[in-house]
């Protein structure tokens, strides 16, 4: 038998119903608050259909009614596919047809972008997130309980194969990764965390998870702006902040000379490895950085840097969560010795029980209980994790996940192109941005500017390669497979 | 398939080292020396035979040997069964033989005790504590997984029939119980938990599985003194204390009029509801009391009352931890109103299995993952739990659960006596103290002298009634059932 719990916003309500649960802009939400107005969106979505297990789309930016509209299908216990609000019309298609979504739930500024998407996919019922707030709150079939396997979302992310795939996300996993959290992190009852990351990644989905198990405060930006955080830490007295290393870029630059205020204890720094100077201007300026490791796969942070090693670990990305197994494993299956660089292996109850719909890849990806990440890297002899390469040659921009694979297959459906790859180049704004590298079926095929708009057309913004190179053929290994970590060296020999 | 986690203590040596993990008199031990400690007392217990799953019988006091011994067992993976020292030989040789128990690990003063109750027990082991130390640490067969599901220790309580249970433990329990206390009390890296509640009763082996679960150091002492509690308190920065009302009591005259220190957060009350002047005489102290309610089968504490409303809620044991259930049901199976008295049932992961070896108890007393406490309480308009009556009758004494069906199942034993009835007297010094009420088959039968000595071959002394109260006839309701709660009304007509 799965294990139970009650309803976390209702329990939470219940427990702690005067304790403030969500600020926004000017907006509070005490936890009691929250319930009741996420009782009246449930209302309305219960009216619409939206039931237990239902699979619904959720497209919606950081807003106050969009964490109301996310409570109130785990009240009913409906399952939300969460939807990158950056994607293209084409990607959001794939996704909403991958997950056979039955409802796609849009914030307004959105409308055309989910017409366009939903248009190829049949049957999904359409409604606005503005016409849900005041539903009839009398019989809304809330559930009381909730298991622990019940899926609670799906967020996609692709792989090497390109093709995004939608990765379960238990309310096991999610109440896992809270208590792993607290247990490493502390917590208190003066516990606010800022979350200007958005909801519809684990980054930012975590935290709206933690408010309510916690029953601690959050406040919820509609995006990050430096100042804007700067400002809330110190007049909300927020001590937590999820960040990625741009964004903490920006907030060592937007403080100069300043210091963060004494409650402020937690800057929790996700999405890859952060450069060397920027730890060291965190750390002359007294922020106190904790470096973390984790994915959609693990419902976020697994690893994280313990605070009494913050500075003599500088780079690391710590240890393991207390319930967190991690390994290194060499090509050949045998675990690494101290040391060794291998792909990194995670194990724990956070951990995805799969994929959706693809019991294949699921098994290729997590065997006995351990999740093959992908990423590279090595247990120094304390057994402090260093991640060296990111999984399949992501490149990470700005905190988003960019699959080289993803781009590389659109660039290849083009009839003009021959071969593609795809790897990322350093950026000062992003940390990293996205380049191709294209072999023409004949010389005179497409133009950069050709390529660059079929790519607009298909590929999130933030995914369109910023520079296109040409090549006469691309580095492969001696079976043929792309070395995309060698795209680079092509610079200097191809023409732009 | 079972959840697994990494070895609780192997992977907090791992997490943070050179914490401080547990203070006994002058001694300190970082978790790195508990971890190095516990592998040489695993490889003593290997070497004798004591491997996964077996059964470990466990008569010890609070000592930093005997922590580091049960931590010993939990890298083996071996179940303990935790042995209240204060019983009779003849109550531990129940135990012994009825959990089957392969193994008896005694201290050396209970060596006598160890011997007379194990006589009875065919093929148990024995071996002294102090032969423990300094094993070999070479090939421990050291668990570094641990099922969720797998019995980390067995206690046994009675109930209603008279014939104790062995309650098991999981680690699963264990983990869910501190990790659920987190959420509700918090937690720093400056916390320092005071036990010195025993450490064969839940109120103590669950502060020793949260000082490994969240790495936080632990203050052991042999025994309760309230005046060392003060003194740690100070000198140690002690925190978090666990009491029950009698050490409480004690620790408010020892205060006098002074005051605890600013870092101590909470006085964690367990045991029973707390006299209502105590409580006043706490808050004018500025003692932070959180009241609990818990047992055995719960892994500890279930329900407590949050910080925000300890005062406001004088006299409440509050609300079900985050991860529990929590109802009051009616004697016809309904659920109770607001303010309707019925028995309370608790359902989460920090609910037993069950108890050892007696399917058909479990399954009466859990149904539906409903644990039926035997308790009397209700919930208030917004949902604070007031316990009235103890399971069964209960008497609390001290912190010491007495049943008072156990007692008179010796007493009956007794060829004189035809009846018998067991309830708590009111006392200043213990809260309760035991009382018997015996018919006797022929007046001229045994005397209160007689049945005293009786009593003391058979229990431990703590549950030897206090007072010897001889009556006609004991009162019984219509189906003959005996009403416990009537038989201090005989004290005035029956003779002494």
């Amino acid at each position: 038998m799965a294990q139970t719990m009650p309803n976390f916003l209702r329990k939470r309500a219940y427990l702690t119903p005067e304790r403030p649960a969500i600020s926004y802009f000017n907006q509070q939400l005490s936890f009691r608050e929250l319930y009741d107005r996420s009782l009246q969106v449930a209302g309305s979505l219960a009216a619409l259909g939206v039931k237990k297990r239902s699979l619904t789309g959720v497209l919606v930016k950081n807003s106050l009614e969009s964490a109301v509209f996310l409570y109130a299908l785990q009240l009913l216990g409906s399952t939300a596919v969460m939807l990158n609000n950056r994607l293209s019309a084409a990607e959001l298609s794939f996704q909403l047809s991958d997950a056979k979504a039955e409802f796609l739930i849009y914030e307004h500024t959105f409308k055309d972008l989910a017409y366009e998407a939903s248009g190829k996919v049949s049957k999904v019922k359409m409604f606005p997130l503005e016409d849900l707030a005041g539903g009839d709150v009398t019989d809304v079939p809330i559930e009381q309980e909730l298991s622990l396997d019940d899926v609670c979302t799906i967020m996609y992310t692709s792989g090497t194969t390109g093709n995004p795939k939608g990765v379960l996300q238990t309310y096991g996993n999610h109440f896992w990764s809270a208590s792993a959290s607290a247990l490493n992190l502390g917590l208190s009852q003066d516990d606010t965390w800022l979350c200007s990351v958005p909801i519809f990644h684990i980054s930012g989905f975590s935290i709206l998870m933690r408010s309510v198990i916690y029953g601690m405060h959050i406040v919820l930006h509609s995006h990050f702006d430096a100042k804007k955080s700067l400002e809330d830490i110190e007049a909300k007295k927020v001590t937590i902040m999820s960040v990625v290393g741009t964004t903490l870029t920006r907030i060592v630059d937007e403080l100069g000379d300043g210091r963060l205020p004494e409650h402020f204890r937690c800057m929790l720094l996700g999405g890859g490895p952060a450069p060397l100077p920027l730890l060291e201007a965190c750390r002359s300026r007294n922020i106190p950085v904790f470096q973390t490791y984790g994915m959609t796969e693990t419902a976020s942070q697994s690893v994280t840097l313990a605070p009494e090693y913050s500075l003599e670990k500088l780079g690391s990305a710590g240890k393991p969560l207390f319930p967190v197994s991690l390994k290194i494993e060499l090509q050949d299956g045998r675990e690494a010795a101290e040391g060794e660089a291998g792909e990194i292996l995670l194990k724990g109850p956070n951990v995805t029980p799969g994929y959706l719909n693809r019991p294949e890849e699921t098994a290729k990806k997590i065997v006995d209980g351990w999740l093959h990440t992908g990423d590279i890297g090595f247990l120094d002899e304390e057994g402090f994790l260093y991640v060296l390469d990111r999984r399949s040659d992501l490149i990470i921009s700005g905190g988003e996940n960019i699959y080289p694979a993803e781009i590389e297959s659109v660039l290849l459906s083009h009839p003009g192109v021959k071969e593609a790859g795809v790897t990322g180049l350093p950026n000062s704004e992003w940390g990293q941005v996205p380049a191709a590298f294209v072999v023409l079926v004949e010389e005179a095929g497409p133009s950069a500017d050709e390529l660059r708009h079929y790519c607009q057309e298909k590929l999130a913004k933030y995914k369109v390669p910023r520079e296109f190179y040409f090549a006469k053929e691309l580095p492969r290994n001696a079976s043929n497979k792309l070395l995309r970590r060698k795209l680079a060296e092509l610079i200097e020999e191809a023409g732009k």
